[in-house]
């Protein structure tokens, strides 16, 4: 292995590269941004060596980390060009629609569809840090769909990177994500909204805001153009996660109308246990 | 000063005792919890050094840092017996009924309402640290009537722990504390609830959740004993706050139903002004 490419050099790219980088210190790093600042950044920070749309035609992986909505596109083009010795990996938060795109293209095989499970709140090349994907989990789609060589080639990088590989069923994993992570986006930028829209004095927020506060409203500094098209292509499934939740949050409403504080105490003890579940193992 | 009694010797009254006693090494520390686990381990920590309902006649300073709902009749009790030379002062999350009770005891000068902006998901004397409250927020409310000689002590306390002072009317204060507080506790219990709802495989669920996930669920390990009791306490500002949440999160489903994805991204990125505000000289 000797080249990689990546399009769309932001935190994720980003930080894939820097972190591939370091253990493996002769590889090439090409790469594509369709933002100039990003490249421009890119190129600074050392993400890349070399500026190119396309990808060599000796390059071993091409990774795509753009936003959700560019993917599929993206993906066709690059499997329609590649030899046979390339693999396209893409790193989307939705898979069950890409892989659906992919599913009949005669160079399948050539595609592992891959969600690293690492962010941040932040975005760009500047954002990116050689440690954000260190023990941090990967999930594969339809593993059994790609190349065994070539999947090999992906699984050595991913190990070597310290990631923890899961497979997942791409529609499960669609599901499960609305959950644990899109419906955490929704509910942190409203409430954000919320404080915002109720406290004209950003003085207030401020010195009143505690760090559970901080903590909660953390993602809704999340990028707008990154979480647009991820509510586009999830659309069923968050619809699903922000229904229950609004259910949810309204029939503790009720219960704080009817000063059941019994029945609140006992939603509130039995939910503790999200923190041991997270805890476990950290 | 030389004899302080804390009453509640959980994450709060601990963490100020430790903090305290290391500025002010030659302080006595008194005090007192209904637990009778927490007054040992408060013992056993060095956070009091001798066990006491009722503090000693010579006390300069009893603070109160039990449940919201404990307060009112607690600080009477200690309002009823205190000799002329000891200020009473509380910790609590919600201040406009406990400033309401003690507005007419004749003593009512002696008391001053203090609320520190510090906590975080854990609770008791084990969760204690020294540098809790260091360069946090502690609001005063109705500071005009305390009297002057009692409250500079305490100012001098509050300034030797490196906290700064904000002064707030105490409607004022619980309004506000129900948006930056009060609503992401409820927001985080609830979210957590959701996904344990859903989600089965507690596996799938640690695999799955990133930091993100983490960051916005972390509340829900908080104490029911202690939020029950702030629902309660603050009913009517908590149901004004969770209900403009439900009704953004509503308008925000009805924009991804509706698929008006130029509407929920330009939702998302006024929004992102909310972490400029909590990045604001940190």
């Amino acid at each position: 292995m000797k080249k990689t490419h990546i399009i769309g050099l932001g935190l994720l790219g980003g930080s894939f590269a820097l972190a591939l980088r370091k253990v493996k210190p002769e590889l090439i790093f090409t790469g594509f941004d369709a933002n100039p600042k990003n490249l421009e950044d890119a190129l600074a920070l050392g993400i890349i060596s070399k500026a190119s749309e396309q990808p060599d035609p000796d390059t071993d992986l091409i990774v795509l980390a753009t936003p959700v909505n560019t993917l599929e596109e993206l993906l066709l083009k690059m499997l329609d060009q590649v030899g046979p010795n390339t693999l396209v990996m893409d790193f989307g938060s939705t898979k069950e629609n890409l892989c659906k795109a992919a599913s009949k293209h005669p160079k399948r095989a050539q595609y592992l569809a891959g969600h690293p499970i690492a962010g941040t709140e932040y975005s760009g090349p500047k954002a990116a840090k050689s440690d954000l994907l260190d023990k941090k989990v990967f999930i594969i789609c339809e593993m059994e769909l790609t190349d065994v060589h070539l999947k090999g080639m992906a699984y050595d990088v991913l190990e070597a990177l310290n990631m923890k590989l899961r497979f997942m069923d791409a529609a499960e994993h669609d599901r499960h994500l609305a959950f644990v992570s899109h419906l955490s986006h929704v509910s942190s930028f409203m409430l954000g909204k919320t404080v915002l829209d109720k406290m004209e004095d950003e003085k207030n927020i401020f010195d009143m805001a505690g760090s559970g506060f901080a903590s909660t409203v953390r993602l809704a500094k999340s990028s707008a153009d990154m979480w647009g098209p991820i509510l586009e292509e999830n659309k069923s499934n968050i619809l699903e996660a922000l229904s229950l939740y609004i259910a949810n949050l309204s029939k503790f409403r009720d219960k704080i109308i009817e000063e059941d504080y019994e029945g609140l105490k006992s939603e509130m003890s039995k939910t503790n246990k999200i923190g041991d579940i997270l805890d476990l193992g950290r």
